[in-house]
This record gives structure tokens, C-alpha cells and sequence, in this order.
């Protein structure tokens, strides 16, 4: 609360700077958040240590009260006049989920476009964050995996060790960041521009300052760079940091990595594929830059758009929505299943597989040449069954309040995977704007759990997380 | 294909009987099938012993085969012109599915009709004899987990005990088609359709004498008796053996037909509730009567119908499309993932997220007061994931074809689970006629895959399958 207080500081500098009167708001917003977060600090100064169920409570609930604080100054300021419409577009930048209920972007002020964006920012660094020391800390995520390889976690309390890691961690997430709002601008994108879309890229976030997005304004050469950081920020953050100590053959030998890359290529050569046999686009680069830079932008979460892919053959929307539960890799921005477990549940369905022809054999199964304990993979089905309990439960409620099947899907998997566009009334050519006000609030809940890797917030829903022990 | 080979005379009798000329394509398919058949008896007579592997070719490709031969008589005949359509209808048949692609059923002949019904039938005594016999020496199926309860099977080979198992289910299947003509026929239903609809309903096929399915000619008390038909078949035939045999308590104490009858009553107070809310019909029996039709025609995999549920509203399709993926209990003739995987997984589920907040318990999944080995576990989970890739994969190759995603699911759910009607254009009021040839073949495959547990024929298209050994 205290960080995100300051963090509001700096969008009141740019409305400053931009002579904006709303820089009050945000000075008002951040004055509220440092009073309760200070006095929050106050009063549990000497509160005895957490214990792993109060963790849960406080990660899903401290997100939740950032994603609201941030709120507060679009609907100050009227800039979002309503302020479940605040709250969404705030919740939604904060998970880096990057769907947007605005319907006239180019019409908000500097200060409120800055402040979205740099709550993506912000929420990708606490996403690293989470995965590196809190997750693993609670026996989620899938990090863990990568106890034994990278610079990663170990199951034990928050160690200088750690720390070290998600400063590190931090400092790829930075230089990346510093390095596409050079490539932008070098590209010929405007400062102010280059730095929100950088902050939406790392984040795997996706607001632009534009209703087209990416789309609206750009030259080949920026989607270009576009494309070429959300790629780097769906992958394993771990990977950049070790590719960037010198050891640059981690990227091949990661299987996850090499998972992560053939999806794209697939997927993008199948919807190219198509796009150029029935002769969507004039040329073939323009196929091929469309259909990578959506598969991309699904793929990684990231959800920024230069085609409408709803006007796609219903191929696209197949395999988009496919790419939207698939999500990015482990340890990166990117939300969804995420890319390991994908990886790991397939091989899984193989090796069940494998055993009806061997009844006697005994199978283990490996990643990145390490077998995979009893618990990790009964945890990992577990979080997959969790994830299309909530997917279902999602579509059956949106349908339920009459939505249609499709739009319901859509924004399911749009908000779970924190994603953004989906598919129908949701689609990357129209926003969350038109849907009721408990849909808005349905889907900010759904922008939670996906963000906070489902059980984070499910297991606050467990009668025994509230007993007394 | 000896035993189709004979049972390929009574729609030959039938059709006499209606002094239809038809009878002679009946009689010369069932030559075809004995030749075929008494030909491969004598070749095989000293064939050494199947082995694990050759046992599940035998079962996949004979059920395709016997599918093939009974597609002849329809092809024959010209009542079917394409062969590709014969064989999608008796496969559908065999397959216990019942998606049809006939557009004019009223002006079948008899024996046709009266072979489509019997092809339903044969292909649930297959299935009992499969789920009871022939999958646990495979080592597949969810019966294994009948193991200790019922009169069930034992992992070992074709025992005197499994054939005396099969025989009183078959017995019990038999009764039960028995009753349902006599109720049917009580009702004022003449004995042809009596007898058709029967096999339909305990086979969960789905077939009927009429366009539009059962809701065409049907009175409030046919639909009633088909409802109480559709539910048993859909249960565990062994809980019905078990309850003839005086012990009635059977029922409550099983977990899974406990969630299957919950299931049917949440779904249909929901679909109802909307339904009535909206006035879709005009009084409340008429409203529950076709809500609980539906929910236990889709649930239970037959696909009988009385309503074009793709005019109810949009919470209906998505009820409907999750009802489709569950499925019958194990041990039915139903088909999809089967009620009592979709409850291990569910409960797999909620103790992943119990161990978050005890990291150090140790807990046990336990159904019917047994504890699920984690061998056992593995392959629920393995089964499901197996079953989601056949989906996708099917969803993805049918967009890919160019048919919408609504189509393609629905169409994918429909034959994966051995359903019969899907949505958008293979809904319950419209047939499969009108998709392309290559779309019925993998269908076809569908419904195979369905029926015969997924591994059985997924298995064969593992290298390691057709390697010597």
C-alpha cells in the first residue's frame, strides 16, 4: 500500500507536467494510501509472524486493496465517473490483465493514461515477486520446479537469498523495460507512448493509450519490437537473467523455453497459414506480422491488438482461445495455466498412456532432466482441475445472466487468464464497458484468481482457512 | 461379428413381417458378416493366446468392423445412398451415440428402423460386456474401482466369475428394456416404436422412429417412462443387480450415484427455473417435464429430445455442453468422462487446496469408503487430460475445416461423449447430413474413442503399440 502511495506521486508529476488539473486526485489517492498503509504498519508492528494460511489472506487481499487505492483517482477526478468502472480498470491493470472499460481512451488525460500503465508496471513486478518469494513460500506455484536450476526459491522464510533473487529478478524486468522504450522511440514512437507501452509489454498487461491499441497507430517496425518483447516477457524471467550472466544456452536447453517457442511458431504458421490462403491481408508479411503478433499477444497474456481477430475464420478463435488457457511460462508476467504445466500435464496424459501398453512398467516423469516428484505433478493436475472448475463456473454464471455462450466464454477466459480482449461482445475491437455491473465485479474477482495462481484466493473459500486453530 | 451376423436376420424377419422388399440387403449383410467372421474363427482357431496389446486392437477394430458391416444393409438397400452415411449412422448405432444423419426418418422402412434401434442395443450389451470384462483386463476403465464392492471384475483373465458378472447384467439389461416396452406400450405407444425407443433408451443411443426425436408424437406419460428409463440406464447396472436382488439400500450408499442424482436435479432446477422465470411454456409441469427430459437425455448421454433446447436461453447451452462432457456413471451405458471421474477429480481438487493450508497432512482421497490408490488417481486425472486433448484436437481440425466454434464443439462433444445432438447446426432439431464427408469420418473416430474409454484407442497410436516385442 505504502509502495503504490508513492507510486501515485509520479502520475501526478506527469499531469504536472502536462498542465493536467487531475494531478490533485492522484496526490489525494496517494495521501489515502499512505495513511493506511502507515497506519497499518503502525499497528502490526509487533504482530507476531504471519503463519502460511494468514499469508494467503494477506496476498489476496493486499492486492485487492492496491488494485482499489488505485482506483481511487480515475474516479476522483470523473475521469471514470463510476466507480465499479474505476475499480475494474484499476484491478485489471494491477493483475496485468489489461482489460479496459474505456471507450474513448484517446480523450483521458496524460496523468490518468500514465497511471494505468505504470499499474501494469507495478503489478509485474509484484507478479515476479510473488512467484520468487511468496508463492513458493506457500506452497504454490510453479517456480518450485525450478527450485534446484536457476537463482530461484527455496521452500524455507524470506532469506537474504531470496531477496537477492527478486532484486535480480528486477533488474532484468528494468533493463528490459529501459530497452524497448528505446527500441520504441528509435522506432519513431513519441516518448510519453513509448514508456506506457513498455510498461504494458514487461507487465504482460496490455492497456494502450489508443481504443485500436498497438493497431491504431503503429509501423511494422514498432509491432516489430512489440512483438519481440512480449515474447521476452511470457518467457521465464530466470532465463533473461542467466542469458544475461553469459549463459546463453539456457533458452535451448529449458524445455518449457523450447515449449513456449514452438507453440508460437506453430500456432502462428497455422493462422498465417490460413489468413494467406483466403487472402486476408494484401501481402504475406502483413499475414505473417498479424497472425504473430496476436498469437503473441494471446499467447503471452499480454492482450495488445492489431487485428480485429474476431473478423478471423473461426480457426483463429479456436486456437486463441486455446492460447488464452495456455498462457505464459512460469517466473514470467504472463498469466494462465502457464506453459510448464501445460507441458508437464501433457507428458502426464502420454506416460497414463504409455502404462496400458506396459501394465508392469514403471514411468517417470521428467523435466529438464529431473523427475518430477508425486506431490508437484498431483499438484500441478490439481491446479489445472481448479482452473477449469472456475473457467466453468465463470461460463455457467455469465450464461446464467443471460449472456451468450461465447461472450461468456470469452471474458472467462479473457479476466482468468488475465489476458484482456476475449471473444463476442468482448472482443479486441470492443471493451468490458457495456456489461453489467456484477459481470464487472465477477470478472475482477476471476483477474484475482488467475493472478494470485488460483489457490492463493480459492483456499480463502475453505471453511477450515477461518477456523481458529 | 458372428453374433451381428446373426442378429442381422431379425431386421431381415422385421421387414418380412412389413412385407417390405428390404429384408434380402438384411439377409445378404448377415451372409457377409458370417463368412467374414466363420473365416477369421478358422484361421485364428490356433492362434496362441492375445496379449495385452492385441487386446485393445481387437476391441477397437472390432467395433469399428462390426459398425461397417452393419452400415451394408442401409447402403444396400439405398435407403442410405452415400456409404460414408451408412456408416456414420451404424456406427452412431453401435457406438450407442445416436447422432443421426438421416433428414427424413418417417420414410424409412421398418427393417431400417427396426436395425438402427437393435444396433443401439447390441452396442450396450458391448459396452456392459466391455466395462465388466473385457477394459479391466486391459487395465483400463473406471469398474476397477467396483473391484472389492459389487459383482465385479478382478484383474485377471476371462474367468468363469466375469462370464457369471456379464450374464446377470445382462440379465439386468434385458429386464429393464422388458419394463420399458411394457410401460411404453401400457402408455398407448404401438409395439414397433415401443420396442425401438426401448433399445434406444437402456442402450443411452438416442435414435427414434421420428424427425423429431421422442417430442414429436409423444404424450406427458411416454415421456415420463422414458425419463425413469433414461436415469436407470445411465446408472451403475451393477447398483440395479444388486437392488433386485432385495438390497435397495445400494443406491444412497453409492457416492457416485448420489452426485449423478444431484447432478440431474440441480441442472434441471436451474434450466427450469430459468425456463419459468421467462415463460418459455405455459404451466410449470409442462416447464419441469421438458427441463428434467433434457437434463437426463444430455446427462446421460442418450440424446433422445422433446425441445429444441438451442431456443432456450444461453445458460441452458452451457448446462447442457458440461452435463455432455460428464456423462453416465461408470458401469452404465453412457458414455463421456463418467460421473464417478468427474467426482474423484472434483474431490482431487479440493484436497490440493486443503494441503495449501496444511502443507505437512497427509490426505487420502476416499470414494465409497475406500481409499483411491494414487495409481488409480493418476489415471482418473490421465483419463480426463486425454480426453481434453481428443476435444481440442477436435475443436481445432473442424474450425480448421472452416465450421464455426459453436458447431465444432458441440459436434465434438456430442460423438466424444456418445451424446447424439450438439449445438449450432448438429443441434437436436437438425442431423448430421449436411457435413462434409472427411467431418463424419472423424466423428466416426469420436465416437469410437469415446466409447471405448479413449486409452483403448488412443493406445494404438502410440509407436511403441506396433513394435515386435
Amino acid at each position: 500500500m505504502l509502495v503504490t502511495a508513492g507510486c501515485l506521486l509520479l502520475p501526478a508529476v506527469v499531469a504536472l507536467l502536462y498542465r493536467e488539473s487531475d494531478w490533485v486526485w492522484f496526490a489525494a489517492a496517494a495521501g489515502i494510501g499512505g495513511v493506511i498503509g502507515g497506519g497499518t504498519l503502525m499497528v502490526l508492528r509487533d504482530a507476531p509472524d504471519l503463519r502460511v494460511r494468514e499469508g494467503f489472506a494477506v496476498v489476496a487481499f493486499g492486492w485487492l486493496c492496491v488494485g482499489l487505492l488505485g482506483a481511487l483517482p480515475f474516479w476522483f477526478s470523473g475521469q471514470i465517473p463510476s466507480f465499479t468502472d474505476a475499480a475494474f480498470e484499476s484491478i485489471s491493470g494491477f493483475t496485468t490483465t489489461g482489460a479496459t472499460i474505456l471507450t474513448d481512451i484517446e480523450g483521458r488525460s496524460h496523468g490518468v493514461l500514465f497511471w494505468r500503465a505504470l499499474s501494469h508496471w507495478l503489478g509485474g513486478m509484484g507478479i515476479v515477486l510473488l512467484a520468487v518469494a511468496i508463492l513458493p513460500l506457500l506452497g504454490v506455484g510453479g517456480m518450485q520446479l525450478y527450485r534446484a536450476e536457476v537463482p530461484g526459491p527455496v521452500a524455507e522464510r524470506l532469506t537474504p537469498r531470496i531477496r537477492e533473487t527478486a532484486k535480480l529478478l528486477w533488474a532484468v524486468y528494468f533493463l528490459l523495460t529501459v530497452l524497448e522504450i528505446a527500441a520504441l522511440m528509435i522506432a519513431g514512437m513519441g516518448p510519453f507512448d513509448a514508456v506506457c507501452h513498455s510498461f504494458a509489454t514487461m507487465a504482460t498487461g496490455g492497456f494502450s493509450n489508443h481504443g485500436s491499441s498497438v493497431g491504431g497507430y503503429a509501423t511494422p517496425a514498432v509491432e516489430w519490437i512489440i512483438i519481440l518483447f512480449m515474447f521476452l516477457a511470457g518467457a521465464n524471467f530466470s532465463l533473461h537473467f542467466l542469458a544475461l550472466s553469459g549463459r546463453w544456452r539456457v533458452y535451448t536447453r529449458d524445455e518449457e523455453f523450447r515449449f513456449y517457442l514452438s507453440i508460437v511458431l506453430v500456432c502462428t504458421a497455422i493462422i498465417g497459414g490460413v489468413l494467406f490462403s483466403i487472402h486476408f491481408y494484401p501481402t504475406w508479411q502483413e499475414t505473417l506480422r498479424h497472425s504473430l503478433f496476436q498469437v503473441t499477444a494471446i499467447l503471452t497474456t499480454t492482450g495488445f491488438g492489431t487485428a480485429d481477430y474476431l473478423q478471423w475464420p473461426p480457426i483463429a478463435h479456436a486456437l486463441l482461445l486455446v492460447l488464452m488457457t495456455i498462457g505464459g511460462c512460469a517466473g514470467s508476467t504472463g498469466g494462465g495455466v502457464k506453459v510448464m504445466r501445460v507441458f508437464i500435464l501433457l507428458r502426464h496424459a502420454k506416460l497414463e498412456l504409455k502404462k496400458m501398453l506396459h501394465p508392469r512398467g514403471v514411468f517417470t516423469l521428467w523435466f529438464n532432466n529431473r523427475a518430477l516428484s508425486p506431490a508437484l505433478q498431483t499438484n500441478v493436475l490439481g491446479f489445472f482441475l481448479l482452473y477449469m472448475v472456475v473457467y466453468i463456473t465463470g461460463v455457467l454464471i455469465l450464461t446464467l445472466g443471460g449472456r451468450d455462450i461465447v461472450t461468456s466464454v470469452g471474458a472467462t477466459a479473457a479476466t482468468l487468464g488475465n489476458i484482456g480482449p476475449g471473444l463476442g461482445l468482448v472482443g479486441p475491437a470492443s471493451t468490458y464497458a457495456d456489461l453489467m455491473g456484477w459481470e464487472k465485479w465477477l470478472l475482477v474477482l476471476f483477474m484475482l484468481i488467475g493472478r494470485l495462481e488460483i489457490f492463493t484466493v480459492l483456499v480463502l473459500f475453505l471453511p477450515g482457512a477461518w477456523r481458529r486453530s
